[in-house]
């Protein structure tokens, strides 16, 4: 078992899936802090940062502890979570004809060290949106959504925002999990 | 409303999960004939021609049909779907340290014709499999496996066969999304 430093609803059921056996025990983390220590850094430095963060904020003596985090960049102005429904129509509307730039992180520590690490990038093609899109889009998703940093759910109508995807589709549902697997091999946690 | 010629359930899913209206109405065909008659083809010559006699074999005047086929090739043998527990193993075995091809073919007919198609491909790089490993995965995936001619269904415990996977995940789901709806924009299908 491994303890999962994440309340995210899209990381649990990933690991889940993927039948790994694991403890949900979100960290404690002023995560803003740290992004704005680190405002100038890369957004691949930035999620690996926050992964980083997370695995280390949770003590535990006998299990591994795996800390994600996933930014979005779009045009090179960082995005967070909507908070509003209007917010969130903004956001599509300038990631409209645009490509969203997804970066995730993860870590692994043990013993409060961290122990292996890793970053990976998706581009995800945004599509001219039509503002009769956006609304029915919004009034069919909304307040799903209002918990997704790219104002998307790929695995429900998401998916209609965009025209092509380059990279991992597990980075664009926030965790690299083929790289996150095999750590957990290499590290004796999953059998080979 | 859209007809989805294929009893896939992996293929309704997808199409429901964007929330596009169908009704599955699969295609009665002789798949084998059209295999064997294009012994010589290219495997995603193949992929797209099954998908468009799947789209011509249901007839409907007043929508869309969509059909679509996905064909695995492992070191340029062809899979089928594993025939019983041990044959999967079989396969496991063959696909172990490999790269498996996986090819998929998309075709929209309207009124007896084909008025779209797009093939796309994955390449899915298998990780070196234990003995130990490739029983205790057909111990949990065995039979729901059988009805997958790559042995694997992603979104579960297949996940863990794989080191790095490259190409569109829809494609290793069993139809190139993406530009299915795109195709369904353009024909007036889905809003813009």
């Amino acid at each position: 078992m491994i303890v999962l430093a994440s309340k995210s609803a899209s990381r649990q059921a990933m690991l889940r899936d993927a039948g790994v056996a694991f403890e949900a025990r979100p960290a404690d983390l002023d995560e803003r802090a740290i992004e704005t220590a680190m405002a100038d850094a890369l957004p691949s430095d930035i999620a690996l940062a926050l992964a980083e963060a997370k695995a280390l904020a949770v003590t535990d003596e006998s299990h591994l502890v795996l800390g994600s985090d996933s930014l979005v960049v779009v045009d090179g102005r960082r995005f967070d979570k909507p908070a509003s429904r209007d917010n969130a129509a903004e956001h599509l509307r300038y990631f409209s004809g645009k490509i969203m730039q997804l970066h995730s992180g993860a870590a692994i520590a043990r013993d409060g060290e961290v122990v292996w690490h890793h970053a990976a990038a998706a581009h995800l093609h945004v599509r001219e949106l039509s503002e009769r899109f956006i609304a029915d889009y919004l009034e069919r998703e909304w307040p799903a959504v209002g918990y997704c940093v790219g104002v998307f759910r790929i695995e429900a109508l998401g998916v209609q925002l965009f025209e092509r995807i380059e990279g991992d589709h597990f980075t664009v549902l926030g965790m690299p999990l083929l790289p996150v697997l095999g750590a957990l091999r290499d590290l004796g946690e999953l059998p080979a």
